[in-house]
């Protein structure tokens, strides 16, 4: 956020202490930050009366008015004694005022209207002139202990919403009411995608056949774009001996987040939390000529890892992470080929949902170099290159330090939704350290060994936390090719269901994903349904319908055509094909 | 075997003892049995020179002789001296002796010729009459300590092959070659379909962009046969908490083969030996109507089970097990039904590989019936129920009583490969336990909770050890539809390389796997090495096909034909359709 912006924020906090203190005089303040979305104050109402949500209308009332009366913040630099006569009987401040001396700092403090708090500063100067009344509005009430320390007292944080703007402040309320209603926990439920059960645990989702019709064509989607490049598919098993993750440097890196096992022979062995180690094995499960470089490998498949049962929600973390993942081994001379080939499939895959991409070139902290495996010639090399990459594709390309994976330097693609909130998604990574340890060479030219360079890519990341970020994308509108019923035939009434079934019959034939709505409810309740289900198309067949062989379909967007059926399936085979969205 | 058949093989044992006796008189006779192919006798050579592979010929041509006079069997009954006067100097027949008189019954020596044995009778009576001196044949040498201990001495066991005929024999004979050139471990590296890692451990198959090419064949088919039939798709993780198996009931029933998982919190997890219990959850994630019933969910997923190490083989045994799981929740009234539409999935699906079925009707043990879940009632009603279907279908079945799955009876099919052995290949499971114990219902007509059940099946059993068994059926040979590379287009010398690359590009784009071999090598060596390659087409272009543009594409069986290219794809393609064997 801007400076200014911030200001505004930090001096609506004082302008919500002064508001509460006025309404609430038996109130001690504690501590009012700005935040990302607008301020916050905590404050102890245990000497009287107590504010709830009910409340925050009054107070946002009082703050209008008291805001007509600040023109401008003075401040003044105080002695500790003036200060805690200042705030007497406010254990909080005078806490603050003896933290602020131990540092051997000045204490300031800062007066508008007839306000006064203890502050640092960074206010907007002139409060009435320079703060509008209609960008702020008072959000919510809730509990935070004093100092985040659950051994203090509660107190009761109000937290408010500050933008430049009245526009801004509706445009974000309603992003936030638009991201509750596309919450994928709640649409994931409503549309019967995906399901937990208390008996196999949390981050673990059960995918219905809904969610995993969308798992699978999403998978498909990839693979096609894969297959057009050479990739070629392989597989592995989900555990491996630790000898594995010694080799790799997981077993010491990983430590924490490994599953481990134990099996009845008393063998160490884990649970794969990447797929990088064992492709390895199949690489080096013969020599390589140089003509039969670089090799394409790509698996699907679910890695684990150990995560703390608090971080686990929905479907952005999960214990099952269903990786689309690949590895090329390849020469140092086809590595920018090989970039581009990856790049190209991320642009065709997230182009055809209307995501916007930009990338970050996620590079190594050298002050942290135990983090990683790998000299820092070679960090430094490969994140040259990718560098190097990035200009030549004249991509919006940002850097960021201490973001790269262990064994090397990542370009991490960030998309950002219809919504405007961006997601870090598929991401590519240069990887020069696995190969030395695994000890991976082709047959060169001349004859002679030559170290290659392995390249990780997810393009998905992983579908379950692509399906998270989709679905919100969407608010669960699936394009057609990937809507898990595509199309339902409607019959007017009883004496339709037989046309209407021929119907359906035609679309399944045509491998369209189809039911047919034959039972006892009214047409009326049949359509709602259609449409709280989020169809792409429903279709209904009634008297004339049937006279003209002829179907109505309706589109999700309400538009309505009469249609012979051949023309109906072509026009639906087609949209597919698109993948229109 | 007949009894008629192991009369001979015993007598043989004899015969092969009396004729080491004549060529080494200082060995001692210990113990020799018929067995499944023929015979073997366990012998210490310790006091003199020993027999190995070389003088196997020598030896069998004195049992040839010795054969022409052994015209009658005698036996009699001696007491316990006199045995032992006979065996003088034998410490083994004494040790035998020793043990009949302790258990009280009678000693019995058998004569025939110049030869007396320690035995209990089952001979052919009349040896040179009974027993064909072609359809026998000494075999090969081995190690084997006296009473299989290893503590005790260790002997040299000659194994000798004993059939009814010559042509028996030579069957056999040809049989063993054949199987050991089509070891699926054998083939799987040669033709590079998998691989294994001394890293990730034994039993844990690596499966190459070849072998995966395969695996994925086999899935789509199989899929395409159970779409069908109304069924669909749901994804699982591999873990799970300890709660979901205590509920189903493994916890106790699986415990050794179960891998277990201790989480950084402490928690207990385990990676799942089957995939039943979780599929429970998706069906109990929401109430079913009997109109939404039957529910029909595949999945095609990994399992893991701890198997004992020395166990572990090739593809046939391994701890990383991908099976074609599907579960049928259904109500009594449809269980029929749905058992035929399995059936008619696997019928389909062994047919278009050739291979004969017949039905086990595996059922429980009713003396240990602590080994299963269930009353005896539930038991006795499944089983009559399969019992029905396989006599409605007319099937090709028999019982057996032992080899049921914990939660209910099975219809294992055994399927006979092309060199007459029998494997255990597709099963299907009635479950009346589960349902109970995860309390699954359905709403039936009245608006009551209705106990549904659970129909359990792998139509491949597992991609493992399926393709173990086809690699071995087919030696290799794949049809058409399933080759990782079908075809291969090979210029006869760099002229003709445009033109080919031309050639291969239609294929590619027409969908077939196919490569160009356009390097170096000579052309005899191109066309050899698609011979051993096993590819089921390769294409010759030279100067002719270039003017005329045709190819010749010879066929993996040595057929020839020139065709032009529009004909050739569709050609491959309808064998592609058809899923011609």
């Amino acid at each position: 956020m801007s400076e200014q912006l911030q200001n505004k924020r930090h001096t609506l906090a004082h302008l919500l202490g002064a508001a509460v203190l006025q309404n609430y005089p038996h109130a001690k303040l504690t501590l009012g930050p700005a935040i990302d979305t607008g301020f916050f104050y905590d404050i102890d109402f245990s000497g009287g009366e107590t504010l709830g949500d009910d409340n925050l209308k009054e107070v946002q009332k009082t703050m209008k008015k008291l805001l007509n009366t600040w023109t401008e913040f003075t401040h003044r630099e105080v002695t500790p004694e003036e200060a805690k006569e200042v705030f007497a009987g406010n254990q909080y401040k005078i806490e603050l005022i003896d933290e602020i001396v131990a540092k051997g700092e000045t204490i300031t403090l800062y007066t508008v209207g007839n306000f006064t708090d203890l502050c640092r500063g960074g206010h907007s100067e002139h409060p009435n002139q320079d703060i509008s009344a209609d960008a702020f509005k008072l959000d919510k009430v809730a509990g935070a202990y004093w100092r985040g320390d659950e051994k203090n007292a509660m107190l009761t944080r109000i937290y408010g919403l500050a933008f430049d703007t009245k526009d801004e402040l509706e445009n974000y309320q309603h992003q936030l009411e638009e991201a509750k209603k596309r919450d994928h926990r709640k649409l994931g439920k409503e549309m019967d995608l995906f399901t937990f059960s208390d008996l196999v645990g949390a981050g673990l989702p059960l995918w219905t056949p809904k969610g995993t019709v969308i798992r699978h064509q999403l998978d498909t989607f990839i693979w096609e774009l894969r297959e057009k490049h050479g990739y070629q598919r392989v597989t592995i098993p989900h555990i491996t001996k630790k000898d594995l993750y010694v080799t790799s440097g997981h077993w010491e890196k990983f430590a924490d987040e490994l599953f481990r096992i134990q099996t009845r022979e008393g063998k160490e062995y884990a649970l794969k939390p990447m797929n990088c180690p064992h492709h390895t094995q199949i690489f080096a499960r013969k020599p390589h000529s140089y003509r039969d470089m670089p090799q394409r490998y790509a698996e699907t498949t679910m890695v684990y890892r150990d995560e703390q049962s608090g971080e686990l929600g929905g479907l952005t973390r999960v214990l099952s992470i269903t990786q689309d993942d690949s590895h090329v081994f390849a020469r140092h001379s086809q590595i920018k080929d090989e970039f581009f080939k990856i790049w190209d499939i991320i642009d065709s895959f997230y182009g055809a949902f209307g995501f916007d991409l930009r990338v970050r070139l996620s590079f190594h902290e050298p002050t942290e170099m135990e983090k990683y495996l790998g000299t820092p010639e070679i960090w430094t090399n490969a994140e040259n290159a990718l560098r190097e990459i990035a200009k030549d594709r004249k991509a919006n390309y940002f850097e960021a330090a201490g973001e790269a994976a262990m064994y090397g330097p990542k370009l991490d693609f960030m998309a950002k939704d219809s919504l405007g909130r961006e997601h870090q998604v598929a991401t590519i990574q240069l990887d020069m350290n696995l190969p030395d340890r695994f000890d991976l060479n082709c047959i060169n030219e001349k004859g002679e060994k030559e170290r290659i360079v392995m390249i990780h890519c997810a393009i998905m990341g992983s579908i379950e936390r692509f399906s998270a970020v989709l679905i919100e994308h969407l608010g669960g509108n699936f394009p057609l090719w990937l809507a898990p019923e595509q199309i339902r035939v409607i019959p007017v009434n009883d004496v339709h269901n037989e046309y209407a079934a021929g119907v359906q019959e035609v679309l399944a034939e045509a491998g369209l994903r189809s039911t047919l709505a034959d039972d006892n409810d009214s047409m009326g309740k049949k359509i709602r349904a259609a449409k709280t289900d989020k169809l792409p198309y429903f279709i209904v067949v009634g008297d004339q319908e049937m006279a003209d062989k002829t179907v109505t379909l309706e589109k999700r967007d309400g538009t309505k055509q009469v249609i012979g059926i051949t023309e109906l399936t072509s026009l639906l085979t087609k949209e597919i094909t698109d993948k229109t969205l």
